[in-house]
Order: C-alpha cells, then structure tokens, then sequence
C-alpha cells in the first residue's frame, strides 16, 4: 500500500474511534435507561440522549467523513477486505442519511413518535382505525424516502437491504415460499398425531432467585464470558453491547412459569456470544458489530433453539440442574419435560410461538409489507388480509385487532424490511448447523454432555470474529460453501418434529 | 433588564445545558464503570471517559465561554444574585485552568498518576521512602501552580480557596484551633471515665441481604426518594448524581459486622438528600450542584452522625427494625446498642474515627499542609512530624506509615486544601442543628418518632434548594444569621459525650 493511504487509514480510524466512543457512552446511557435508571429521571436523560444522538450523527455525516469517503473510493482496490467493508459501512450509512432532505427527515422523525403512541393507545383499546392515519402517513413517508434512495425492481428491496444486504423480494419469494409450504405441510401432519402434549403438569411456582441461578448456570455453559458481561432484568429482554469486553443482557422472570426466562436468557446469550466473539482488531473499523440483523438472529436462535431445545442439551440441563433446583420437577421424567419444551401450538402472538410455527407468523409479515410497497393493498384492508393470511397458513384467526394486526410495534415507527431478519436468522442457523456437524462429527454427544464451548468456539471462528466484515450472503458463501437454502432449515424442522410427534 | 442581556443569558445556559448534558454522560459512564463494569471492559472504557472529559474540558475553557464571561462581567450589576453566581463560578473554573500553562498541566497530571501508583505501592510496602519523590514533586507543582494562581497572605489559602470558597489560614488558624484545644480537652474527661464500653457483645453473623434491607428502611425515613435515587454496592461507599432526578449511592455491606453498612448508607443518603433537594430551577445555570465540599459533608454527617447516632433517632430505629431483623439482638437493651454506636477510642486511621475524635484527624492534616506551604516542613520530615501530632492530640503513635502519613490518597493526586473540608463539614452541620432547634423546637420529639420528614424539608428549604448559589460563607450567614462558629459543634459534642461518658 502507498504511504499516503496508510496515513489516511490512520486519520480514518482515528475519526472512527470517535464515533465508537460516541456510541459506545450512548449505548450505556440508554442500556441504563432501560435496566438502572430511577423512574424520575426520564425527561432529563432524554436531553442526554438527544445530545450524544446529535453528535454522533454529525459525526457520521460530515464533509470530513465524506472526504474520507471519496478519496477511499479513489483508491478502492489498494484495501484490504476489512478496509474495503469499512468504506462500503460508511458509505451506506452516510448515503441512507443524506439522501434524504433534513426537513423531511425531521418531519419523520416527529411523525414517528406521534404514531408511536397512537399505536399504544389502538392497541389498548383494541382499536386499528386510531392507528390507521398514522400508518398511512408512515407508509407514505417509507415510499418518498425510497424515491430518494432508489430501487431496483420492487421499491421493497430497498427496506430489506437496509436490514439483510442482499435479500431481495426475489430471493425471499423463494425461499420463504418453499419454507411456507413445508411448515403448512408438516403442522398438519403434526395436527393429525396422536400425541397431545398436557404442559399444565409443569404448571408451578419457581422463585426468582432460582430462576435467576439457572439462567446464569446455562450462560456459563453455553460460553457467555461474565467477566466480559453481565445479566440484569428488564420488562422485555434484550442485548446490548459497548465492546466485545462489555456485553449486557437481560431477562425477564415470571415466577409461575419457568420457560420464558430461560430461553430468553439463552436467546439474549446467543446474541452475547456473538458480540464477545468479535475480533479486538475490528475496533476503529465501524466494523466490530454483527453482521446484520438475520445474522445476530440466526445466532441467538441457535443457541435457543438447536442447542437450547434439542433433546441432548436440554436432557443434560434437566437432569443436573433444572430437577436439582426446583423440587416439583423432581420426579418428572425427562421425556415428558423434553415434550412441554418442544409442544407445537398455533398462536396468535409472534413473540410467544413455538420453533416450528415462529416463521410462518414472520412471512405473513413479509408477504404484508411486500403487498404494501407494491399498492396492492390498501391501509384499511390490512386488518382483513392479516387475518386471511393467519387462517391460511396457520389455522387460527383473530378475534381483535391487539391480537392481529396490532401487535407488534415495528410498523409504527416505519420499521418495514426488518420483520424477515427473524427468520432468515432460523435459515441461516440451519444451514451453518449443517456444516457445523461435518466439523463437529460428534456435535449430538457434545449436547448431552453439555459441552456446548466447542461449539461456541466453532461459531466464533467462523463467524463471530468477522464482525460486519462480510455481508450476510458472502458471509454464509464463506462458512457453507453455497447460497441460502431453506433446505436446511426445513430438514432440521422436519425430523425433529416428526421423531417428537411419531408423524 | 435590558433585551440584549436576556437574549445573551438564554444563548449561555444553552451553552451550559451542553456542558452539563456532557457532564451527566461522563458521571454515568464513571458510575457504571464503579458498580457495574464487568472486569475486562477496563481499557475500552477509559478510553471513552478520556474522550467526553476532553470535550467538558474544551467546553469549560473555549474562547466562546470566555466572550460570555467577558460580556457578563461588563453587565454584572444588571444580573440577579442566582446569574451572578453563575458566571462567577464559570470564571473562577475557567481561570483555574487557563491561568496554567497547557504543557504544565499535562505533565502534572502524567506524574500525578505515577504518583498515585507510587502511593500504592508505599502503602502496600509500608515505606514512605517509595512515595517520598513523588510527593516531593507533587508539592513543587502545587506551589508553581499557586505561583500562576496568585494568593493572599498564605500560599495555601489558594488551595483551600480552591474547595471551600472564603476559607483561609486566618479562619482555619482560629476555628480549628479552639475546636482541637476542646476536642482533646472532652478526650481527657473521657478516658477518665469508669464507663467502658465493650462493644464485642453486638458482633455476630449480619447477613447481607437483611442488611440491604435496614439500608432501604433508613434511607425512606431519613427521605431519601428512591424514585429518584438507588442504592447499589461499590467497594468504597460514594454518591454521585446526573441530575436532581438521578441520585446513586452505594454502600458496603460486612456480613461480620452491622454497623459499617449502616452508617455508610445513612451519609451517602445525606449527600443524596442534599442533591435531590436542588432547584429544578438551577437546571442550566451550572449551580445545580452543592455550596461545596464543605457543605455536602455537612449535610452527610448531619444525618450520619447528628440524627443518625443520636439517642432519639437510634433508639426508634432500633427498636422499630434492628431488634425485628437480627435475631441476635432481640434481647439487647437499647442503651448498651447505643454505646456500642457512639463509642470514643483514640485510633491511627481516619476513616474508621468515632465522631468526636473524627475531626481532630483532619485538624491533624491541616496543620501539616499548612506547614508544608509556609516551607516549615521538609517531605523527609513528615512522617516525624504526623506521629508526634498523632501522639499530642490523640494520645496514639502508629508503629508504620501505612497506618499514619501514607493512610490517605489524597496527597498522591495533589489535592491539598482538600481536607479541611470534612472538619468543617461537622462545624457547619453544628450549627445548622442549632438554628434548625429554633424553627422546629419538638426536634428530638421527631427524631424518637423516626420521623425526619420535616427536618430534611427544613434542610431542602434553607440549603438543600440553593445549589451553589450562595457560598458557604454566605450559606452560613443566610441560615444561623452567623459567621462560622465553632461553638455550636463543640457544645453538641459536650452535651452529648459528657452525658453518655457520665463525665
């Protein structure tokens, strides 16, 4: 490389440690927000907030960032691939930003949380017409937004690269297709067992402390570093993180169930995992974060679901902890506990579905969004198509609106594109299982004897360590030797659930 | 008030809402870094508080804050008492910075960390001779710096100046004189006595949890509003707050012991009462913050020592919750609790003196300080000199240094000036108390009920609301109509010692 790119590089990492440091106290601020901070205190933490927002975002979009930019673009094919990501991150983020006229996007902005809060109040009051003017207008905004930025083929493209770089409607009718058709096939094979699992025999009262002590014992197991983390409550669960040596997350427990923080905490793990596995050399690249939300998805729902509920791991976790903790459980046999884990049940609530219906409720969003951005619906009908849609795929239909269309909150703030990270996380998460196993030829013996490091180190060589360096695509080209193949994900679905429900 | 000033205030306290929103970001980064930190963040971290003190700092001396000072300064006669004090404190920080040349002080905060190590080390390694030419080139820049700072009359009126505005030699010379002349005289009559308390009968198993519980119980009574507040645990006991909203304390708990935590959340909570009872109204004007150290250990000992180890208060709390919590106490009269609490005995370390000896180790500091800047001692001859103090007014020698002159931190990092504050901190509280007893003449009444609601609402209204408007000596005045008396503390210490001694 030429002396004077070095020294540019130098000046850039130094402008990006900025940034970094910038983010990094902004993340704390709100991390404490949301599990320290007095109840008193709101107003003047939001000026705190606001503040660093602000400088970040100046940071992220000055003329000195944008020399940078340019002189870099200038001099593309002299970097590295790290270098190279890091230009193209800054690019994007700067370009998705600046596209945009100031005054529209602040318009937005206050748009946004106005309709935040009448999205609260409709689903409250079970009403989607208080929510209905907001949406439109938030639609509206998404679309002249798109104009800015541009699109290619369908409008929605441009959403879902903001969140997934390289998913498209093209690849997503694919592979959301073929995972659909195979959930709806294999529920109503599951429908016609004979086996009906009663999970009121696990109905008891499990004290927070203990629950608390489990959560922290499956950590350790699966590899969350405390010394490089911690685990706190707050009312829904979630990771954050200001280096790879500072990663927190939280549960939430609820003392007359035991499941929910359990699998939160191995949730909220597999995503804690991921960011403490970051290479330290990634720091001053704007690079050190996960790859994307689908990514950062597929690792937390491989530590909840394909470790977290497999029957190997799980029977480890029952037999020395979980019936030594809590005395109901005692004299429970595994089996029965093993089936109230993994009982398949169409709902009506995303965040409360089991492993096998999960994606479906995600592609009846996609399937939504993608008819929005294409006008071939209207705002009015959404209520009506959500519910086709959920009595199509899944058999069960909303009686109100808080329990359909309502229920999430991501629409509200003009968040469409992000719905179908959850499941390309599921998709993901298979396909690197399958490579995994020709790895790890005793991966099954490794789950039963809850030896879950040598996975975890696997994980972190292949994919934890680069960061944002790959893309989504290139990174799972890298690790599988082949594009997403929902094949994967269904192979896995299909034999663990027709082994469970001898179907 | 003419226009032009008005529009110029509001575009300061603009100004000052960013240094405090920064100033809010930088003491939660450092909070969290003291209680809930996991251990291998370290490095990262320190590199995000560098960067926010880097810009409070350019925000504190820019040559923008300097054009508002100048302005202000032309317009001083036209500004309220509350403006006034603004940009005089804005000032004296300025000028106490700038007035130092840049490389100066950046070669002094280099040798103040060595130092700080070199401390350590000589503490561990019980040998003065370790931290001798640190300290020695500590004193040096400390006297080049009064050089650049100016002083009346003594050098080291400059560096108490620096910690309680309006306190000098001549004030400390006369006030402390009387106080160390009486405190040792009280010493005497006590040791006299034939009362010997043997405090071994209340040492027992405390465990932790039940401490925390006593801690939250004392701070609700005492006032402290933990909706705008929390209690958490550090290693060293410290209060800090964001805003008036946001108010932390920690506290220490020995499970082998239950006095420590007690008392240590009883003071914090005082420093805390006092920041929670700033006016909202201060909020951008720099003032929200209190009078001085001087005055904020007034407030924590008022309610540590004055309410909190008093006979009335004492006997409520203890027969209210203390007897209820710990079984090994049930049978205990109250009278033998309260001596164990309020024992006299002469000992070497600061931090573990009893209230009456407490302030002759301060006294003991500032005569050596004193002595240090008037070039009456050289460094080799301190520790002779701190043992023969020790041996006068306390009646104790320390066989080593760790346990006399190497005992505190405060000379490694330069703070000279530093100390007195505590001292004057139980003077202050003293008289306080003593005009307090005016307005509210069923006082001890209140305290029996374990009801301090109205004496922490006398306190909010007379100090706690003015923030740093008024100086201390200006405080002092406001409240008891008085300048500063060493009276009051010494009759209180009278009353109290003499009847509890039977002297």
């Amino acid at each position: 490389m030429e002396k004077g790119i070095e020294i540019k590089l130098l000046e850039l990492k130094d402008y990006i440690k900025v940034m970094e440091n910038t983010k990094q106290a902004l993340d704390l601020i709100y991390w404490d927000k949301m599990v320290m901070m007095p109840k008193k205190a709101v107003e003047g933490r939001s000026e705190v907030i606001a503040h660093l927002s602000e400088q970040l975002f100046n940071l992220q979009t000055s003329p000195k960032l944008k020399e940078f930019i340019d002189y870099f673009e200038a001099n593309f094919e002299e970097l590295d691939k790290v270098n190279k990501s890091m230009v193209e991150t800054l690019k994007k983020e700067y370009e998705e930003t600046k596209k945009i006229p100031v005054s529209r996007y602040k318009e937005f902005v206050i748009l946004a949380s106005k309709s935040e809060v009448a999205w609260e109040e409709a689903k409250e009051k079970n009403d989607f017409l208080i929510f209905k003017p907001y949406l439109e207008k938030i639609i509206e905004f998404q679309k002249e937004f798109i104009g800015y930025w541009g699109f290619k083929h369908h409008k929605y493209n441009t959403l879902l690269d903001k969140y997934e770089k390289g998913i498209t409607v093209e690849v997503l009718d694919g592979v959301f297709g073929e995972l659909r058709d195979a959930l709806v096939g294999l529920l109503k094979k599951i429908k016609k067992s004979n086996l009906k699992i009663d999970s009121s025999v696990i109905k008891a009262y499990y004290p927070r402390e203990l629950q608390k002590d489990l959560s922290l014992f499956s950590l350790d197991l699966i590899g969350f570093d405390m010394n490089a983390g911690r685990l706190d409550e707050s009312v829904h669960p979630f990771t954050t993180n200001f280096s790879n040596k500072d990663v927190r997350l939280t549960t939430h427990y609820y003392e007359d169930e035991l499941l929910s923080a359990l699998f939160s905490t191995i949730h909220e793990g597999g995503h804690g995992i991921y960011e403490q596995g970051i290479s330290d050399e990634l720091n001053g690249t704007w690079l050190a974060q996960g790859a994307s939300m689908g990514v950062h998805e597929s690792q937390s729902r491989f530590y909840e679901n394909i470790v977290g509920r497999s029957e190997e791991f799980l029977s480890f976790l029952f037999e020395n902890k979980i019936k030594k903790s809590f005395v109901n459980l005692e004299n429970l046999d595994f089996e029965t506990f093993y089936k109230c884990v993994n009982k398949v049940e169409p709902s009506l609530i995303r965040t409360e579905a089991d492993e096998l219906t999960y994606s479906l409720h995600v592609i009846i969003r996609y399937e939504i969004e993608k008819a929005i951005f294409n006008g071939e619906v209207a705002t009015s009908d959404l209520p009506r198509l959500w519910n086709e849609k959920y009595k199509e795929y899944l058999g069960i239909e909303p009686t109100n609106d808080s329990e359909g269309i309502l229920q999430d909150m991501h629409w509200s703030d003009g968040s469409f594109g992000y719905f179908p990270s959850y499941a390309l996380g599921n998709l993901y998460g298979a396909q690197f299982l399958n490579t995994m196993k020709k790895d790890i030829p005793n991966y099954k013996e490794l789950l039963g004897n809850g030896d879950i490091k040598p996975i975890t180190k696997w994980l972190k060589e292949k994919i934890h360590t680069h960061g944002a360096v790959y893309s989504p695509m290139e990174l799972l080209l890298k690790v599988t030797g082949e594009k997403l193949n929902p094949k994967y994900f269904i192979d896995y679905l299909e034999e663990k659930y027709t082994k469970l429900y001898q179907v």
